[in-house]
């Protein structure tokens, strides 16, 4: 990667300051799944941690926390055992994530709609977005410009039927203006739209990405960024390229556990050394 | 290794396209032993998630879930309590190991039965070749051409007893005729027979893995390739030549955790980097 | 790193001699948090031990044992199950870290009381601080010239009201003489100030530290030092400086649990070869 | 390391023959302490695996396993709830390990006699010595002389009481024929003795092995050569040498989780490449 290859979501990259504080990193949720089903929600953190975020906590059912415990350190962790004990513990944090493994439940649904509520800027992933089959308005009532949609174009059928027959692009550019929210309909170049008309197609996707927990480290890292409150559409854009980056420079055999650990390596060749 | 060394099934590999898709790529299901017995059905799943398989599940007893949770993130896992909840649990999966630490039991018959009947090819391996032992017909009935049977010679000898005394070679063949599917005879010369009469001799051996664990790993390689809708004749070849590769980079010391982990570079040595 | 760049501290590292007797080197305890809140102590633990305690023991509420026993190794654990046990256990240890996770309760205020009345060294940090607000005097009443304080500039206004009014510097000077122990007052620019009015101010400290769980490596690595009877002055000033060099060496993406695993490498370039 | 210094015990390293079978190369078993208390034996277990024992198993107290059972992937497992049933455990393995975290108890003398009844070689380390204070012979009435014991000085007095007065050779050699045993004085310059006369005093010990578990390690690997078959003396020369090796070129931050993962290395080394 020359400096001219240097992507232009680059100069809006939330670096630390000198004088950073902890708090002002920005703190980002992870909601996990039930017991049987918390990998998902350590890999988006563990994501979200290796890319700036300055604080970030699980947020599990009761019955997780002693199987998502042992299993975190600089990570954090609070059960939360309603809607709305999960939108208290969320208030007051910078972004959330939820959909990775959650259950495509009434559940799942009532705590995507008590977060939309709270002060933190969220991106809906994997089950978070299946659970509104049929019933998307429930969701995209409740979102804001700031939040961000992470369909496959499996769950992109599920919540905007009919419209990937648009073509990919257009597609996500009418799937942003219903939604209400940036939507990254990902696949082999992922589309990147916002609500105001904002479109990028990244162009660093990489084959080895196709494989299970990838796309929690996405949400993850895009949840990261939004934390340090880098703006939403370019969160999504400057997480989906260092996304196919990291798994760029493993090759063959990269597993998703690998791709937070390969951040720093991206990072470092962003980073602006001279200022 | 030159490309003169390449083996010659790596045409056959299944590299992912770029317009690949999670589940096209293969779905590998690993039945667990039981709470205290968990750590081969670890080894085996990572090792196929490894290899290329996209979606990894570990199917365990109840009680070993708590054991098996905190301890993976990108493998995913679902309880089952009757070979007929886990028959079902498989039923769309492109490929299953069952065996490994699965313990000597009517259950692991069982589940070795019910798993044969779901579209899911299968590698038999370890305890699940052992709990045939006086009733191998059992086991032969419900087999496949695309399943694959794993002993070593001391498994070998109790699912065909005296088969061995016609040499290596000649017992692999006459017991892949005989199960009705592949059998790997493991050991320094690993021998892969298909009931068709193939037949081939692994000659990259290594003596470093003769170590625990070191065959639930090659378990989860096979059944990691069928998944992706590799042969399976040439799946069990390009896995135990993988498997001894992996090892032999690796020398004295090794034990069998190191292997998934060393795949990526065996995989790179494969892959075809100009087409 | 040149030899003319090294510290002055350095030569007061307490590197084991030649007849090294394990426990002559240093026994450290670290107090844990509940059980959803254990990764602080951890984090702490293995920092202690990789600067040089000889044994590193965590000290948990009953309930976090089966958390916190699966996740260590060479670290060892005790439960208790009140002020007076845990006080029971830290005898005849070198030095204690509480605060970390520790929660802003009643509990922790008597525990940090117990603690103070043993011969072990203490380091306070974080929740051990915030315990305090509004009742300071309790906690200085206790304290002894060779415990540490480790506020960063939110704790030590909760601690110190209305002393930062003065200047970083002067106002660590004053709250050490307050105090009647060591303050590290933690940020960019470290200020360690002792009572007896020594004062220190470090320079390489990084942007990199400001991520969750950095304070408790820290908290860790001053109690090591201290556990290995380094004045605890001399404990805070070089821990302060290592740390903020292991996070150098890494870069961007760091997280807190890259830094202890960091420290070998700190350590090796500060360690006299030539005598 | 050039092959001039090699010591004279590699002629008789165990290496794994090109038709080795995995039973041949030994099976260790490792007695683990409750469930607070199992680091110890993970280290101990996975040092023995590491230096070719071909079969590990941890026997635990029934509530320890839990605890284990997630952290441990090739080591094996099974909870025992008596002398007795350890002993049926142990019985056709090569080699035990008692000792480490074990517990200064009734339980601990009771498991240790059982142990030695069985057809395995058996390493007595730290809790398995010292529970024998003041009740010596209770030890050795049922020791071999392939059995070895590994004191560190401060048990040695415990279970020697004035031979240390003699000067550290001669107490050895002293302990070796009083016990029937090898003892191995641990120490900067540890001294191995046989019961037969033969006395071998380290001299490669360095000083970063004074850290919690070190212990633990070296017993594991003494066991996991005695497993192999190796002469229990050659065995602990040769295991208090490669200990030392592995912690040299780890250098300053050593810790014990450290140790066994660079037995490759030390062992990579000692390999006669050329037959």
């Amino acid at each position: 990667m020359t400096q001219a290859d240097l992507p232009d979501w680059r100069a809006a990259l939330p670096w630390p300051g000198e004088h950073a504080h902890k708090h002002a990193r920005g703190r980002l949720g992870v909601v996990s799944g039930k017991a049987t089903q918390t990998g998902a929600a350590r890999l988006a953190a563990r994501a979200g941690l290796r890319i700036g975020a300055r604080v970030v906590r699980i947020l599990c059912p009761p019955d997780a926390a002693t199987v998502i415990a042992p299993a975190i350190e600089a990570v954090m962790l609070s059960p939360f055992d309603s809607a709305d004990t999960l939108a208290a513990l969320v208030e007051g944090m910078d972004a959330v994530v939820i959909g990775p493994a959650a259950g495509i439940t009434d559940a799942t649904r009532a705590n995507a709609r008590a977060l939309a509520g709270t002060g933190a800027a969220m991106v809906v992933d994997a089950d978070g977005l299946t659970a509104f089959e049929g019933q998307p308005a429930d969701l995209f009532d409740v979102l804001d410009r700031d939040d961000v949609l992470t369909p496959h174009e499996g769950e992109f059928k599920r919540l905007f039927p009919g419209l990937l027959d648009l073509g990919r692009e257009a597609a996500a550019r009418a799937a942003a203006r219903r939604s209400g929210s940036v939507v990254v309909l990902k696949g082999p170049a992922s589309v990147i739209a916002a609500p105001d008309g904002r479109l990028a197609v990244n162009g660093n996707g990489v084959r080895w990405l196709a494989t299970a927990g990838s796309g929690d480290v996405l949400a993850g890292m895009i949840g990261g960024l939004m934390a340090q409150r880098m703006d939403s559409f370019d969160a999504a854009r400057a997480a989906v390229w260092m996304h196919a980056e990291a798994a760029r420079g493993f090759g063959p055999g990269l597993i998703a556990e690998d791709l937070p650990d390969r951040l720093p390596l991206v990072l470092a060749a962003l980073y602006p050394q001279t200022g």
